[in-house]
């Protein structure tokens, strides 16, 4: 492959808009509506989209359509109500352009531009992005190759505007329980080839909404930098893709659920955005704490039993370690800093964490000497 | 669909097999060569199985191969090598069946039959392995759609036995850059359509050893209950699939890095048997710790700035509530029992973590304050 | 491809089975039903492909189902109606084989054994067929490359079976109008590879019974050595693939139009076996005469112009060459012996045929004299 | 499907450009190099097109190439050396058009706008293309469903434009022999659906030069209208897809054997342009008339056979029919009139033809009473 551009560089691209980072520690929502519809339909899902914590909006006002008597979508009116919901909640937007007409009507109100599958391969059209300065996700077209998909973003790199992100949805196979199939390999072959960030739209592979949740998690286990999902706030009345759009609550959920994938892989899914709504926030925000006191619940039993494990290797003498504790207790003070969480707090508890670990070493030794008397 | 047997049941599906649960909260890791080599691969490939916390060693030993001229398998040596080599360990045993003279060699040796994907539509198969009762992984046809594969596990079910476990192995598409293309939506299609467990192996999906960390920890997010790892002690030196195959480091990296993910989703990997390694077992706990650690700060971190979000929607009165504080702890409690963590840690420990928050959520009433006078 | 005994050879394979060849000149035609359903349906079945011309009878025993619950074939009970109702009219047999006990009820009573699609990598199957000294059609699998097929082609030759005949039936691809996908390049390809014959099943390939006649006559013209064809005296009462089957008079259709197909490829589709039918037969011979006629009627008209072309090339005194027609009258009365048309006739027609050209050339310099003079 | 327009009418579309008809009784033969390089290289394209008796030129002049580091095309330069080059030789245009600018470029000098096949859902394209009054051969996506396609089509024809030629060329599948899979389906399934043509590129269907002739011939005789070829006076030396050109010594062989299946399918494909060439016409000529005599004998053979079986099945009394000798010579003087061929060579040789067969019907008698007697 020739990809001068595209190629894996030593530092990773991270693009940088407003205040998200596409590509960096941090895992990145996208959400709305296949086509926009109407302002109230905008209104809503960016509603729901804030409120799960998402950063962008979407919804497309060109609609790219199999059938000429298919909605073709709402062109300029649709800006605008993109638009409008996205700043009402302060969310970035995302639109699908298709050519130079379309293009300027979006330039100057629309934070991210998508290149459709069906466009992978417009080379004019990926040239004229070239030329821009602005970020565009780059969707994988329907049976594309990896290959010719890095390619295709070579075209833009070679215009001179290297604000791509990729974008894998889904790509033609025989099997019909899918709209297509998500081929999860894209992930990991693209963080090997580029160092362009890739992120997933499962609702396009899947095609229906059952199986979203379970796509997204693997997605974001495997590394991608982000999710495009459609959402709806009435998916049976959606002019398009409604069968494969989550409601607002099942959107919640699974950026819910996608807060410890994330975490379990070293990534980050924020969703503190989701902070300023009044109404059941206090519910919310105890729910939350209990769930983070279970875990840290879960993680000191599994500590403890750790402790117990190194116990059984040491001779008695060697139990306590005064010189290790004081040691284990500043890392752990210098980590405390980084993560925002109060040193003093640490200081106060960690000596108890200490004592009852080595509490529980020396049960283990005398258990394991009366085993030996006996 | 047709799957009387085979279709969605209030219960799911648990296979048990001596001490392992497949299909349970528990994700069963299932490694070791493609083919069966000799004593001594099988010997280092049990171990590394063993300490990187696998239930159940593979090892082809009666090989399908495109050409009649490759390798075919060391027939009924190979299965010596294979259940030695388990036993050794305390590792479960599976390998391919292909025949009745095959199934006759290895029926009372082996704990689970495989029937490999070339032989998922081969019915007269399907039909002798119905006749027993022993586990056995299903994997999918090259080319099988979800409906002929749950329809030839039917056929197991319908000769009497029921202990069938899918195994998704990626599916021929067009993509030139993989060997096969990993379906994930598998995963949750199963899953909705049966109660059989299904695993994943991302080896044969991906044909090339780089892609399987990713694929692997995507199946687990996914919600897969196992996954089939190949494993060769020495992946250059490998009769067959050498360049898909971990080594053992690789494979303890990826067993290590998946228990988080699958916390992450409510199951459960237990790396619990690699405790029995004397030599750098303490460096190897350390780290553990260090790393739990560090996780427990995160959270308390996170919890610190959640109660911040909590006091800022308190009147000043609210602030301290002796009576929420108790029930808390008292939950706390029962919760420390059930995962195994000391009570009397958190007895101790909670106390601390809740005044520092009241502390916050008070200098935080304070600023509000200035800044209102200001 | 490492392929000893089905690379490619100097001579091309030829399968002899009492009076027909597979792999000569002669295009052969096998036809019947999927499954064999009763002594009646066989018997019509059987008269309907020896209308047709067809040499070989095809129908399932041992049917391999996708669903556990869908008709298995009549076993036993099949073999007798298929071999009765094809020696009643002079035809060979073919019948799919599945496992051992399959292969011993046919191996006597059948005259070309099927490996289908599902077992094309059955390795154990094909190690059994290799031990056979007997015809065996290979079937492409569902979703077999060209090498892996002609792999486990080698491996019925590496058993010292020799007679194996290739069938192209169609691939998985994602289109959804058919049930697979001809690869109608297989016959090229295999020819390039091989040495062994390659048949068309164009039934499975489509799956629906109207493209039939076009990927037939297609598949004749690309060069394949026969097709494998679905013909049910009544497709609507069909116990399987109904739908994709010819009625009689779609197949004796379909046959009458490869005559001229396969012809114009240099080989020949023999409906002489159609003779034996006494009610409309003078209607449908002199049909047949009608067409020849006309045939030869277009060839001598443009014999006539070519001819005329030649003569613009000529000087006036070259128009009559008595020695060339002389060579020209033995090398046709030659070819007339080959063909078996009666010599004396082309002493008898072939100077009058000349005499007119040469007189068409003659007014041709005539006119060409004029226009120069005016 | 919804498709009004392009959907089947009781008419099929004839598309009249110039003296060509596409979608008529003739078969139109479209070549040329993939991309237009040098004056010198599309002179030589264009004679080696017109000798093979094809009516259109093709040349790409705007290339979408996968990387934007391949040979992009020569644009108006390519435009000027296509069109020249085909008016040099009396034949029709062919070109890809990609967006506006080179849609202007076009316009007034080129016969026939192509869409390729990674625009066939650049619907902007579509759009514009329909607003227009020319012919345009709309490709088959890499992977586009027939409907899909279809539904390409009616986008163009809602706009006005009707002259749609659509063209399969080849689709993407799992197999690697070739760079796609021809689906010969797609041309019977296009004329069950619809009224347009279609015509095949079996040069991007098989990515290779040695399996397009064996692919050519099944097109048409599938049913095919055309076939667009690629041709380059120097492969070796192509710029692009020169692994899979053919040499105009390959392109004139394959026309010469198509004629044959053309006609054994009812069509026609006319060499006569052909007889422009001085050079070695004579052999040319020479091996045609040879040709002709042999299928002619072949005929007379056949008829002699058929003569005989109807004499089988006569009375004695019933051998010689002058009134029905009569009627037939006139009905054959009438088809000797339509299809060009003297009339009076008819009524000089077909009384030869018949006392020849009555002659072999009375032997055939006589042996028969013999038979009986004895």
């Amino acid at each position: 492959m020739n990809l001068p551009l595209v190629g894996l560089k030593e530092e990773r691209t991270k693009i940088q808009i407003k205040d998200t980072v596409i590509g960096g520690k941090e895992v990145v929502l996208m959400g709305g509506p296949c086509a926009v519809e109407s302002e109230t339909q905008m209104r809503e899902a960016a509603k729901a989209v804030k409120e799960a914590g998402g950063q962008v909006l979407r919804g497309g006002v060109f609609k790219p359509r199999t059938s000429p008597y298919s909605f073709q979508g709402l062109g300029e009116e649709g800006v605008n109500y993109l638009a409008e919901a996205a700043a009402e909640h302060g969310l970035l937007t995302i639109t699908e352009v298709v050519d130079e007409a379309s293009l300027e009507l979006i330039m100057d109100r629309i934070d991210i531009l998508q290149i459709g599958s069906r466009n992978m391969q417009n080379f004019q059209l990926l040239k004229r992005i070239g030329e821009l300065r602005k970020p565009v996700v780059l969707k994988r077209g329907l049976a594309a190759t990896i290959e010719e998909w890095l390619n295709a973003a070579e075209y833009i790199l070679a215009g001179g505007n290297s604000q791509v992100i990729l974008c894998e949805r889904g790509i033609r196979t025989y099997e019909p329980s899918t709209r297509n199939t998500l081929d999860l390999s894209a992930v990991s072959l693209v963080k090997e080839l580029s160092h362009l960030p890739i992120i997933i739209d499962p609702s396009h592979a899947a095609g229906r909404r059952d199986l979203i949740p379970s796509l997204a998690k693997g997605a974001i286990a495997a590394g991608a930098d982000g999710l495009l999902i459609e959402v709806h706030p009435n998916p049976d009345a959606a002019m398009s893709d409604g069968i494969q759009s989550l409601t607002p609550e099942q959107f919640n959920q699974l950026a819910e659920e996608l807060v410890s994938v994330a975490k379990a892989v070293g990534r980050k899914l924020i969703r503190s955005n989701s902070f300023d709504k009044q109404a059941n926030d206090l519910v919310l925000l105890r729910n939350k704490i209990d769930r983070i006191d279970r875990e840290i619940i879960e993680l000191l039993g599994e500590r403890m039993k750790t402790a117990q494990e190194i116990g059984k290797q040491k001779r008695m003498g060697q139990i306590r370690d005064g010189k290790r504790e004081h040691e284990i207790i500043q890392a752990l003070q210098a980590w405390a800093q980084k993560v925002e969480c109060p040193v003093d707090l640490i200081q106060a508890i960690y000596p108890l964490i200490f004592d009852r670990s080595i509490q529980l070493q020396l049960e283990g030794k005398e258990a394991e000497k009366s085993e030996r008397v006996i």
